[in-house]
């Protein structure tokens, strides 16, 4: 498979030309404007995409279990047919290293793999039977059974900072397949060209397996005003985001002011904090370095631009801390900086380190060297106090890239009251011995009302794609933290429950016919039986 | 136990006199006011309560399955202590009839030990766990667990309709405290002593179970002022109401609007379609006249005020539907009006009644008698066309009471039309035989995108409460279609799940210790392990 870029919108199949403006990718290396030119659609091209999609929701809400799992494996198998050229595109409109790019196609076909897996297997159907009781008094009582079935059509936002792995095919769009929802996808205007090339492998999964055209669209709009339409749109069941607050928050507003008001999932803020203790600290200046370098890895890697990279880090106060902060500065000062993703982004990293180092009593711990290419800035660590922490709300905000505050620290006591005054957060990590413990645990439970994901001795980038992995959080690090948007779980976002009351077997839908045509486990009268 | 109704809020076990003005129950079927007045908080005393369901999170989250289920079992067996007490103030607070209030009564008990059962039981924790992969290339892959934990204090509205199994202690309180949620009860103030004596059964629960005492509330305040500050307020992290599309709409907009959104799970307006086809039609008169008793039953049963009244009826042009029509007129003529809740709820259903009596071409179909109290009105059922329906809006609102709307169609391709166009709703009915398979099989999923409840053959209202069971719906008919408010389902509303990374068996919660303590079954990579 080789394809020409065409710079348009993939509507249910067909490449439409925007009767908006045309807009470019740029390397964020260098400032080149990419071609090929991307035309913008305008409203009513946008309804041609939430009509088909609307139209094409049977077509794959029913498909039985195979026929689903197989389209998933086939758009997984499309994308790895044209890696290379995905990867090529990718570089230059992201300017992440050749490594990452690599890393996140394979991210991206294994999820798309392991919601087939999902698909096949079956429970995320919620399969659940309380059979009749005739004689009952004083009333019998009738047959009833339940199953999930998908919202309807989905909203997807392509996230800037994974141009695969949560864009066109990513995470969003994967769960929202597996559930039987048509997706539209919003192309991030950052990497138009990536997003083209993944949008054609989709269309051409959707096509040969023989579905309604309008399981998938992508489009390219004017960033605000486009999505806005989208979630607004009568067609759009349910929106998954992930981006800015800003951006995230305003979707929210206009999911809410809808004449029928739909769930967003947006994935926005967090500053994911790290509680290093004592214990910890009384290695030996090796170890001190290798918790620093640790460190300084999971802040500097994709140029910082993570969702889950440490923005906050809790050190305690005295010797051992001001040892292992002597420590961070060295080996911060050894980083080099690499590329973000877009000049814009760059521009508010600058913006938020420039903000936090004017604040009273912050001090700087270490500064790296700036990388060789355009918007690649030194990495940056800062230092101040957690009375400053607490009286100080600039110093709760995210800044997206490639810098990190620590924050000293005298008592878990301190801890404790630091932790209430957090906004919610995707993770939270602790970094503690044995003789910790006792420190530590009261801290746990109340971390639990703030975090989505609380680690021990890890760092919390690189986010393991799996069944139990939770990426969520309370607000601002979502908006509805009752769900995930990586990991099997996620499909649950998309998925409202039916009750069937006193139904003739011929009128039951498959999943819950009794027979159990598709093999599914069943809560039964409460209880799950398992099916071999 | 026995008691003296005090007129006061219930806060965290205290009995607090309220600051603002003081209200009254009415005997609804005569008029009359009930001792005592009932004093009303303003919001600094509504603080006193947020603070304590804050206060009290843990208490009530961490508890182990046993105590926790006794404590919802220590509930229910208050209630029944008092069970005559509740049922003769609730009589002259509601104009319900004694059976109803009897049985209303026992499904809330019920309830409350079906939840215990689940807590018990144990999969709403939603155990997963992926163990370590230390040999994993290029990364060893670490131990990650999920289970789900209570998303925090939620502010239950008590319903009007049901005094009992929708308020106090009703489902959504049950729900909540089950999943581990401190609750706080706004009262609602037409049945202000029912809501002290089921209120003081659970604070009594409460203590005996040794528990901090903000782990539930019941609060008694000027309607929507101290409902929307009780939403407000940001110690609340969820909201469970049944009632007015105005009221519940009103409550979404408060949620969406607060610094830190929350969910509102809000039942509200259903009409609850039912659609009868030839088959059932064709059979003796004895047949109609069956079909429409069962009509009128589910029409006029609790003075129709129940949020699955049968509110609209589809049926066939053609002899045979104009000779069910002409049953149901004679049967209509037959029924008499009981009390209605209250004053203002009588007065709602007649502005309704006559508005849709004033609209173009409604015929009056049957009336039944008034009742011999005040606010009894006679039962009514009119009809109109298909097309009518189709166009004027109208038509499509809910009447909370006595009255029913028939619609005749020409053909199921006027159905499907006609069913595209609905809100979303409860609940939808079809009543068929084996020969009308064919016309309704392609009605299913397109109803099956509009409603929570589809019943084959079987009238809407006299919801089981069970696992299977689906209260729930596309808005109006809910606010947040993933979920359920009657049934075991109800317990994922207050749910959120958290992950734990590389966490030491020592700092690990119970419900994700290797060993199992609470004998759950856990999801291992991806398949359900079953505990014996």
């Amino acid at each position: 498979m080789s394809q020409n870029l065409k710079g348009h919108s993939i509507i249910a199949g067909e490449h439409i030309v925007g009767r908006g403006k045309t807009i470019y990718g740029y390397n964020p290396a260098t400032g080149e404007a990419l071609e090929p030119g991307f035309t913008l659609i305008d409203e009513s091209q946008l309804k041609t995409a939430t009509a088909a999609a609307a139209e094409a929701y049977q077509s794959l809400s029913t498909l039985d279990p195979e026929a689903h799992a197989d389209f998933l494996e086939k758009v997984a198998e499309n994308i790895e047919a044209i890696g290379e050229q995905i990867t090529r595109r990718l570089l230059l409109e992201t300017g992440l290293p050749e490594a990452r790019a690599t890393a996140e196609r394979g991210r991206t076909v294994n999820q798309l793999r392991l919601f087939a897996k999902v698909v096949r297997q079956g429970d995320f159907r919620g399969v659940r039977w309380d059979p009749a009781l005739p004689e009952r008094q004083p009333m019998p009582c009738p047959d009833i059974r339940q199953r999930k079935i998908s919202v309807g059509p989905v909203a997807v936002f392509g996230a800037s900072n994974f141009p695969l792995a949560f864009s066109v095919a990513g995470g969003d769009t994967a769960s929202a397949l597996a559930a039987g929802s048509p997706v539209i996808v919003k192309a991030h205007n950052a990497h138009p060209g990536t997003s083209e090339i993944v949008g054609t492998a989709i269309t051409q999964a959707v096509a040969d397996a023989g579905l309604h055209p309008g399981v998938f669209s992508l489009i390219y709009g004017p960033g605000s005003s486009i999505g806005q339409a989208l979630v607004s749109d009568p067609a759009i069941k349910s929106v998954g985001f992930t981006g800015s607050r800003a951006a995230g928050t305003s979707l929210m507003r206009v999911a809410a002011a809808r004449e029928v008001p739909i769930p967003v999932h947006a994935e926005m803020s967090s500053i994911n904090p790290v509680f290093i203790f004592n214990g910890v600290l009384s290695n030996d200046d090796d170890g001190m370095s290798d918790l620093a370098s640790a460190y300084l890895t999971s802040v500097t890697g994709s140029s910082g631009q993570l969702c889950t990279q440490p923005g906050l880090v809790f050190v305690p106060t005295g010797e051992k801390g001001d040892a292992f902060v002597m420590a961070v500065g060295a080996v911060t000062g050894l980083t080099a900086g690499q590329t973000m993703l877009s000049e814009p982004i760059y521009g508010s990293w600058k913006e938020g380190v420039e903000q936090l180092a004017a604040q009273p009593s912050v001090e700087l711990v270490g500064k790296g060297s700036e990388g060789e290419t355009q918007n690649a800035p030194a990495p940056v660590i800062y230092q101040a106090t957690a009375e400053q922490f607490r009286n100080n709300p600039v110093l709760h905000q995210e800044i997206f890239g490639a810098a990190s505050l620590i924050i000293r620290y005298d008592s878990a006591d301190d801890l404790i009251n630091v932790i209430r005054q957090l906004e919610g957060q995707l993770t939270a990590s602790l970094h503690l011995t044995h003789d910790d413990y006792s420190t530590a645990a009261p801290l746990v439970p109340v971390l639990e009302q703030k975090v989505g994901r609380l680690l021990v001795n890890d760092w919390p980038t690189g986010v393991e794609v799996n069944h139990s992995i939770v990426h969520g959080g309370p607000f601002p690090a979502t908006s509805d933290a009752r769900t995930t948007s990586v990991g099997t779980l996620a499909i649950e976002r998309f998925l409202r429950p039916v009750a069937y009351q006193n139904f003739p077997e011929a009128l039951m839908p498959a999943p819950v016919q009794a027979e159990n045509p598709w093999g599914l486990n069943r809560r039964v009268n409460g209880e799950v039986r398992q099916e071999d």
